[in-house]
């Protein structure tokens, strides 16, 4: 056991009292929680360096941990294994304004990270619901609401600093807008949660904050409605920054939730970002297509409070459907299929979900193809948990069907590695010499991402 | 040998005719041709698992070829080798014209695709100088002048289709927008230059054909008031499509090649899409930055036939280049450096080329950091050759210094192999693994990408 010397290094830093680090066996996901061995927490590489030897040495696994908010179990422990937080490796690092990207440790927060950038009129683009570290952004290939436009983790990820298995650490990448340098080991490890190496600094790619920026909700007597809109939009070429589907279930639980005044229809939240002339333009074009496909009157934010509030209110859908019931919990489901799939996935799904015995709003990043069914199960309640997960597997089955993936956004984790060799195929093998050879003997966060038996 | 056993399977595709195959042997790159063994021409993905069965047998490493014009020996055998080249796949597979994606073989060329995609009214924006094919510029990471607002292969390829050295055919990748299930295979391939498996199939993304375009050309007293104007018009976030440089000399031999009124001066290429209106604004505000930075009139082209032949003259600064001196070929530099240090990388360069005993045309794709010195050698002058590897040299350990890569889109090939060590420090042991886990044996495209000595 590895505590002592994880004491010595690190004195108060590691943590070992049951009632402290309970926080650190759990996350967003319905997956139980469970203790880690202790948990550690690095102020700086070399401790992180230090931590992967004493670790190695005793054949303990590490769990890289960032703000806990993963939907899908990526930081629960499987086996008797260290918690590394990152949360004390939270300095901006480099700011680099003329290159539109910044340098930050990998525990710096997608909030903290803009709150620094707001007076420089430079914005981080990538929005998870969550206050996630920028870390656990890179681990999980996260995206969100403005990615139809801005793009996902992937695209924006410039380079990192990564501590191996070994021990070594290793820079990926450069601060440059591309490069055709030898094999992209930035993205080998963008989205391989915390499994093939410990990211501890990401350099991310930023934008301009456009000169103006407006946001309106519309609604439509029927999802296809909506999505044909959608459709439109993007065949136009209209570079729409948010587009966000609510369905009727989900207005009625964030009209309830932020208290906005919304007709309980299917609704689509926009951003049009920006001149002013060109926000104009594309707003104009925009009412034109919703009322080709029956949409409703647009209900404008224009100020930044509104907007913030409008949002707020979609980025609280999570919470919104929590409060739904008393003592429960929201299993989320996460497909992303082609967008020619779209509506048939989404009007299946509606269909399949229409009688549940559970709410199921669904919210959507329909400009992606990603959207996600919210499954709110009682606390404690083994049969609609099980109702749950039989509606997130015909859920996933259609989407692999229609030529999508099982996970659009919140990554493997723990409740999605049965799904990988069906979307993989053989692929999956290569998966796994990968991980055979970065990770030989299993120590990043084993039992994630790849399933036990290829 | 295994030349009768790909006689056997292929016949007559199994080429080795010395005079057939010699153009399998060189390149656009200034290193020396070389046969390969024979070349092989599979029409299906069936053949290329057979030949690389029958290759793996005996030993014989592959090169996949496709179109031969890689700059910087990506192609050239370095040992007796069978050259595979993907000329007969060549096939449009599946256009998804509502997903804004197209999956096509590793052979069809970036202007077959794009005379296909006309009539549809979207584009495949990756625009090389040559006429590459899809999976050549896949294997590159390739770039081209709209980069600067249509990214890279590196984002445009969704999914591969790729045979392994062992002979399995793995799909990475989906054709959807975003996936966060499991490790970016697509991206492990995407740049290693067919040394990590032979891509047989590309899906790519494609964008609608904006509702206007507008090209124009100006000039400016300095290359540092070019390249002000153009950080200007990054910083206001404008979505420019096209953002050339021309130094001086390059302008001198595109003005003689293709005939093009131009005065003899830096001047910026530039091109903007979007609405009618959208582009006028945005040539009213670059205009604008242009003249705040001393830049003269702006000479438009509006017509297609114009535009196309204001970029066919900037695509042909190479042959141009070329042109300016009898029996010559050119050696052609591609560093990439971060935004802020472009300026001070351009005029170092600059400087050192003043005197230069060789014609150094200048061209760069200025909106990414990335530009181009063409040195217009002598052949058969190995003086002259030195000269220009010197150049070279001293333009990647400034490039690097200042914080950027050695190759911003040709890729490493033969020639940069002895920058890695430098650009990526321990990073190229993790490289180095990557293709031992892939290709144990050695067998895909050696002594390319990576040095030897790791």
């Amino acid at each position: 056991m590895p505590i002592q010397a994880l004491t010595n290094l690190l004195s108060e830093r590691t943590l070992t009292e049951q009632a402290v680090i309970a926080k650190y066996g759990r996350d967003e996901s319905p997956y139980p929680p469970a203790l880690p061995l202790a948990v550690c927490l690095p102020e700086s590489v070399d401790e992180v360096v230090e931590i992967v030897r004493i670790c190695r040495e005793a054949s303990t696994p590490i769990i890289p941990f960032g703000a806990g908010s993963s939907l899908e179990g990526g930081v629960l422990p499987t086996c008797p294994a260290i918690a590394l937080s990152l949360e004390r490796m939270n300095r901006i690092v480099r700011y680099h304004p003329h290159d539109f990207s910044v340098t930050v440790q990998a525990g710096v927060t997608r909030l903290q990270l803009n709150a620094f950038l707001q007076e420089y009129g430079q914005f981080f683009s990538v929005d998870p619901g969550a206050d996630a570290t920028l870390g656990g952004m890179a681990s999980t290939r996260a995206s969100g609401t403005n990615t139809v436009r801005y793009a996902s983790m992937r695209e924006n990820v410039l380079a990192l600093q990564v501590v191996l298995a070994d021990g070594q650490v290793i820079r990926t990448g450069k601060n440059v807008r591309k490069s055709a340098a030898g094999y992209d080991l930035t993205r080998v490890f963008v989205g391989a949660e915390g499994t093939l190496g410990i990211i501890t600094e990401v350099t991310v790619r930023l934008y301009p904050q456009p000169a103006a920026v407006a946001a309106a909700m519309v609604s439509f007597p029927s999802i296809a409605q909506a999505i044909h809109t959608v459709q439109a939009v993007l065949q136009a070429g209209i570079p729409i920054a948010r587009v966000e589907l609510l369905d009727e279930v989900a207005i009625g639980a964030v009209r309830q939730y932020a208290g906005l005044e919304l007709e309980v229809q299917p609704t689509l939240f926009l951003e049009f970002h920006g001149s002013q002339a060109g926000v104009t333009e594309q707003s104009e074009q925009v009412q034109q297509f919703a009322g080709q496909h029956t949409g409703g009157i647009f209900r404008w934010a224009l100020a930044p409070d509104e907007r913030a509030k409008l949002w707020q209110a979609r980025h609280n859908a999570y919470h919104a459907a929590k409060a739904m019931r008393p003592n429960c919990r929201v299993v989320s489901t996460d497909v992303c299929v082609p967008l020619s799939q779209l509506e048939t996935c989404l009007l299946e799904t509606k269909a399949d979900i229409l009688h549940a015995a559970l709410p199921c709003p669904l919210v959507g990043h329909v400009g992606d193809g990603n959207f996600h069914v919210m499954l709110v199960v009682e606390n404690d309640n083994p049969q609609e948990y099980l109702l749950a997960q039989e509606i997130n597997q015909r859920l996933v089955t259609r989407a692999q069907r229609l030529g999508g993936t099982c996970s659009g956004e919140h990554g493997i984790g723990l409740g999605k590695r049965k799904f990988m060799l069906a979307e993989h195929g053989t692929a999956i093998h290569t998966m796994q010499l990968l991980k055979n050879s970065l990770d030989p003997k299993n120590l990043l966060n084993p039992g994630k991402v790849l399933p036990d038996d290829v």
